[in-house]
Order: C-alpha cells, then sequence, then structure tokens
C-alpha cells in the first residue's frame, strides 16, 4: 500500500467507525424516497414562512397598508423627510429637532467620499463603468469601502449601526458618481447644504433641483426605504447573520436587489410602456398581453391583494410632473389608461393592481433620470430598510439554516469509472 | 397653496382614497398587537422551515450521514476526486471518462485570469490586501469578473452554470494569489497539468505538493464542497432567486461565508488550541471553559447530533499529517485529548460532538497554510454547493420572500416636530 493508499484506507476506516457507531432512532426530518411521513408544508420561496418578529415595519397586503414603526406610509410621505424616515427606521422613534440635525449633519459629513472609490469607478476594468450593470459597480464600490474601513471587521450592533449610517449617505454619493460616468461627465461633490432628496438629484444632474422635483424625489425615497421580508432585505439579514460585515451585507442586497425579478421592474414598465407607444394601442396591446399570457410588469404583488399604496402616491405624481412636459403626459396617460384597464379587467377577481413600480419609472424619467439608474436610487433609499432590519436581527442574532426536502436517492453506490 | 404644499397634498388624496377603498376582510397574516390568532410557529433562523426541494445532498442529522447526488460522503472522499465530485454536484451523475477529461480541460483553462483582477488586488485600495479580510478581496474579485464578462447578465441556466464551471477554477487561483500576497510575494501560474487540489496548494505555497498532500487536499475540497441549506448556500440561492446574475450571487456568499459562526470557525478552534498549549492543559481549560460556559468552537452543529462524517475523516488525516511533524503533533494531541473529553461528557447528553471545523485547521496547518487562508480554501470548495442548488433552484425559480410577525404598534400618529 503506497502513502495515497493509505490516506484511502483511514478513509475508509472512518467509514466503518461511523457505521457502527450510527444509532437507529428514526428521523424526524423528511426524505422525499424513504417511508417517514412529511409534515411540513413546502412552499416555493418560502412563502408564509416566519422568519423573525419586527418592530420595523408592517405590509398588511389585503388592506394595502404599509406601516414603518407604527407610522401610516401616506403620513410620512406627506410630512416627513428621507433623513428624518431613516432616522426613525434605525431608532424606533421620531428624532427631536436636535437628534435630526445631528443626523443630517452626520449624513452630510460622511457624503464625500475617499478619492480611492472614484478612482477604482474610472480606472480599468471600471473604465468599462459605461457597459458595466450600475448595480455591479455599486456592489463593488461597498466592498471596497469596507477595504478601507479598519473598523469594518467589528461586527457590534453599534459599530454596525454607524456604517449603515455611512452607507446610506455613500451610496447617494456613489449613485451620483456612477450617473455622471456613465453620461461621460465628472463627478459632482455633494452640497452639504442640501437635503439628502436634493444632494442625490444634484450629484445625478449636475443641477440644483427645484423644490418640487426635491420634494417628490424626497417622497419617492421614503416610500422606497423599507417594504417587509422582500429578497434584498432577506439576502442582508441572511448574509449578516453569519456574522459577516455590514459591507458584505450591503453589498450582498445590492446584488439582490439588481435582479430583473426585484429591483429591475419599473424599468422595464418603461419599455412596455414605450411598446405600446400611445393611448390608442393600450386595449389592443392589452387584449393581446392577456391571450399571450404575457407578465405585466408593474402589476401584482406577493404581499398585496389590494392597490399598492406607494402607486396610490405615485400615480398623482407622476401625473403632476406630466403637466408641462408633453413626452412625460404621453407616458404617463398610456400607463393610466392601461392602470384603468387592468383594474377593471383583472383587480376584483385576480386582486392583481398597480404596484409601487408602475408610476415610479414615468416619475424619474420626468426628474430627468436615465433608466439605467432607477435600480441604485431604488438601493440609495432601500438602505435604510436593510439596515434597520440586519441590525435589529443581529441583536437576538441565530443563522440563518432553513432545510430542503431531499427527494433523491440515499444508498447509490460509486460506480468506477470504467463501469460508467 | 405652494408647489410643494400642492404635492403634499396629492399624497394626502392618495391617503383619503385608500381608505375609502379598503376592504374590511380579515386579514390572515399576523400582528403581534392585533387579535388574529397566530397560526405558524417562529423558530428563529428558520429553524425547521422547508425552502425547497433537492436532490443535490442530503445531511442526516441523527445518523451522521452526508450524501451528495445518493453517494455517501465517505466513498466520494476515498475514491473520487473534487473534479468529479464537483461535476456530480452540478450535472447529477458520476462523469464518465471523457465527460470527466473534458471537465478537468475546462477547468484548466479556465483557471488562468484576466491580468485584470491582480491589478484591483495589487493596486490601491487592495494594495493593502494585506490589511484586508482575503474574502472581502475574493468577493471584490469575483465582481471584477462579473464587470469583465460580457455575458454577466444572460441569467438562463446555461450560461450561468458554465460560470460557476468558471468560478470553481478562478475561486481557486485567486485564492493562490491572495495568499501569495499577503506573504509579501509573486503570484504562480496556474499548472494545467495538475489536479485541482494540487494546483491549489502549488498557487498558494509556490511549490508542487507531495502526493500524500495533494490527496489530503483533494479529500478536505470534496468533504467541504456541499452541506445542505447552510446559511452561505442559502444566501447564494435568496440572491439568485431575483434572477441577479451568478457573479453577485457567488459574491454574496463569500461574504456571507466570511462571517464568524460560518466559515471562520476552524481559524479559531487553532487559537483555543494554541490556548491550550499542551497536553497537560486540556482537563483544566476544559473544566474552566464548562464553568464560564464559554463557546467550544469546533463541537456542536445546528443539524448533526452525531459525530461529524467529515470530522471521523479529517481527524485520523490530521494524526497522519502530525507522525513527522512535532509542532503539529502537539497541536493533533490536544485536539484528540479534548475531542475525548466532550464527547465523553457532552456526547451522549447534550448530543455535541466535533464538527468539519475541529480537524481541518491542523490538517491545513500541517499542508503550509497559514491561518487567514482557511475560509478562502473552504470557499474554492462550496463554490460547487453554492452553484449545484442555485442553478437547481433557479430551474423551477420563485423568489424568496418569507414573512415577519410585526409586534409594533399600527396606529401610530406622525407627532410634528415641534412636540416631540
Amino acid at each position: 500500500m503506497n502513502d495515497v493508499e493509505a490516506i484511502n484506507a483511514m478513509v475508509r476506516q472512518a467509514a466503518e467507525k461511523a457505521a457502527q457507531e450510527t444509532n437507529d432512532e428514526p428521523e424526524p426530518i423528511l426524505v422525499g424516497d424513504l417511508n417517514w411521513p412529511i409534515t411540513c408544508e413546502l412552499r416555493p420561496g418560502l412563502e408564509g414562512a416566519i422568519a423573525c418578529g419586527t418592530k420595523i415595519g408592517y405590509v398588511n397586503g389585503s388592506k394595502g397598508w404599509l406601516i414603518y414603526r407604527g407610522i401610516n406610509i401616506f403620513e410620512l410621505a406627506e410630512k416627513s423627510s428621507f433623513e428624518e424616515t431613516s432616522y426613525l427606521l434605525l431608532y424606533g422613534k421620531l428624532p427631536t429637532r436636535k437628534e435630526l440635525d445631528n443626523f443630517r449633519m452626520k449624513l452630510a459629513g460622511y457624503m464625500p467620499i475617499d478619492e480611492t472609490v472614484l478612482a477604482v469607478l474610472k480606472r480599468s476594468p471600471t473604465a468599462r463603468v459605461r457597459d458595466t450593470h450600475p448595480m455591479t459597480a455599486l456592489g463593488l464600490c461597498v466592498l471596497v469601502l469596507g477595504m478601507l474601513d479598519e473598523k469594518a471587521e467589528d461586527t457590534s450592533v453599534e459599530n454596525e449601526r454607524e456604517i449603515v449610517i455611512k452607507l446610506i449617505a455613500q451610496i447617494a454619493t456613489i449613485t451620483g458618481m456612477i450617473a455622471r460616468l456613465r453620461s461621460g461627465r465628472d463627478p459632482v461633490e455633494p452640497e452639504p447644504s442640501l437635503s439628502h432628496a436634493a444632494n442625490l438629484l444634484y450629484m445625478m444632474t449636475g443641477e440644483r433641483p427645484s423644490p418640487v422635483a426635491e420634494r417628490i424625489m424626497d417622497i419617492s425615497l421614503i416610500l422606497h426605504a423599507d417594504h417587509g421580508m422582500n429578497a434584498s432585505t432577506f439576502s442582508a439579514m441572511v448574509i449578516n447573520s453569519s456574522l459577516a460585515n455590514a459591507y458584505a451585507t450591503i453589498s450582498g442586497a445590492i446584488g439582490s436587489l439588481k435582479g430583473s425579478l426585484h429591483g429591475g421592474a419599473n424599468e422595464r414598465v418603461l419599455y412596455d410602456i414605450e411598446e405600446i407607444g400611445s393611448v390608442d394601442n393600450v386595449e389592443a396591446w392589452f387584449q393581446k398581453a392577456r391571450e399571450s399570457k404575457r407578465k405585466l410588469m408593474g402589476f401584482g404583488h406577493r404581499v398585496y391583494k389590494a392597490y399598492d399604496p406607494r402607486a396610490r402616491i405615485l400615480g398623482p405624481l407622476a401625473g403632476k410632473m406630466s403637466e408641462n412636459n408633453p413626452e412625460i403626459k404621453r407616458l404617463y396617460d398610456i400607463a393610466r389608461k392601461l392602470d384603468g384597464m387592468v383594474c377593471a379587467e383583472l383587480g376584483v377577481e385576480k386582486k392583481i393592481f398597480p404596484n409601487v413600480d408602475f408610476y415610479s419609472g414615468i416619475v424619474y424619467r420626468a426628474l430627468g433620470i436615465h433608466a439605467g439608474m432607477f435600480t441604485p436610487i431604488f438601493a440609495a433609499s432601500r438602505i435604510s430598510g436593510w439596515g434597520a432590519r440586519f441590525l435589529e436581527y443581529l441583536e437576538n442574532n441565530r443563522i440563518f439554516r432553513p432545510r430542503a426536502v431531499y427527494t433523491g436517492p440515499v444508498r447509490e453506490e460509486y460506480t468506477p469509472i470504467d463501469r460508467r
């Protein structure tokens, strides 16, 4: 027996030892091909499974409620700001004026970003930033920020909350940088006197936004800040549950949000609307889509079985933006008509209504934002919810480890290669 | 009313419309402070929840079984190679000789890596690669590979499987690069004539490994390739379920594996053993650890309530490696004694036994690998399981979206800032 054969023989001995010591107790976990009863229901996508308790937010799908920390989204959208809403999500209460001022100052202080990040975006391979999915660039930059942070590996709740606040500021800055570089222009430094919403628009467009544009962006950031256990939020919680650091957690959430079933839907709503082209074509397009069972982008939601409250807000705002803008008016009119037809035909019977993505794309286009940047803007808002939720879970952390039902064989032999 | 007030008024109108249209049906989903019955059990970490069906692998915790595609881990560890095991996990069957040769050639062809990746690792901020967590560097490189791949956004199963095969090769290459750079040496080009296990050792150490070292690394890669719904595998599945691309998926899984509750345990086993220092101190150290309820690194497992089959294999291999190496012998003797004490005191009563991490660190140290590289090596193996599982889920994809039980209030008012 040579050395390598001796190693293999040791493995065989370990197997024999295991066989001797294996108990004969019945196994409560379920295997498809053994004759044990299956008592757990398998619902794809963990639909209905309870992952945790939370005090952060609540979505009541049949009533069409969205609540952050007890406060209805309509109240927050009307009266609050993204900074205040982020504070509310992270700390569980509305800030006093002093607390809000401090929080705004902290965000403004974090907004200017280490020059390394711009260097990474500008240099090879990210000289190709125009060709690269902006969400890939954003996820990469978040990992780079982690490499630059000497406290990155401190996974205490306190330190990770500070990192989340920094990332609320810096994801906005990076989003602005990517928008500028993609359109072949130089980045614009953040302007500390502006609100977060105004700064985000300013860093993307290079122009100070009007009060109306700023307010509408602020509302949109509030509306997108948290939404229960969506896939990117859940990704953040699962990644962080191993006590990975906050940068790895948020980079992974950005990766998930990027997916076409998640963050990219509002961009594709615009493509559908462009495909329809004019109000006169809506009816024929819709009937054809129904006949071919084409998925209607921006309609229907796993949780909402009522009209999405965020779409209730963004729809009229899109209408407002269309008033003096014929191009937006054309898009908006098509969207309104399609909305009406879908609600009439599918709303009562199938509970299919517009979701947040249906009108947000029109709003962003009206704000002068390129469709490729819609998902990074989503991330620039949802970072608050990601942070609040993974931090809440971290306080009573337990690593996520669900089970799979194994439906394959269990006693296959290893057939030698010459007999396969 | 000015323009901004008009915007806010629109939000208010949307709220009123929502209130009029809200139905009064009872809500089946559960809120802590409303008087609806809670029928789902909340188990932290989704313990026991069923996330999917699978034919890839099976862990039977009470029997101490680990099975890949029907074949027991002991058989695979003794008779198979990492390349063959990866093929088995990805394609669901053992390859014919021709299929295996093609798969090996494909891996060898993918191993040389775009020079951009080395440039990223060498240049700012990754000139600081010595100070950076190697898993952060690895996750970053995977995103860079995505930026370089023109087909990165093709999320078909076929294309993503090809990316996984490429990443099996390139994560090994990057692991080698990081190991070299961290020790201040230049990377070593992959050698296509070597096996995957030998190449990984060669690229890290710069020396061709002995047959025994190669075989032991091969066994360790096989043992770590898949293990049910662990947090990094589950992270990959959750991220990918939004149809994010394979690079974002694997980068996120790397981020999760990095966490101290997941991939980093074998490194900390070594620290415990070093702290114990000598065989004579084991008993006193163990009693003190029990009294202070200190967590014993490398013992106990969410799923295994029996001796981990991987530890059954790695334990004797660590012993073998200790035969001509006094330093390894010292570590191994301490580990063996601690293993025996824990099994005697906690095995029967509490079902606490050594897990895979308990002996793998000693094995890797015996192979001349720095403790900081243990988790990247884990990733270089687990990439096969990550890929097999997210691809299997992708074939019948449904985005992951579990629920949270909301335990906060639902009718809080928005208190104006001056009254807080």
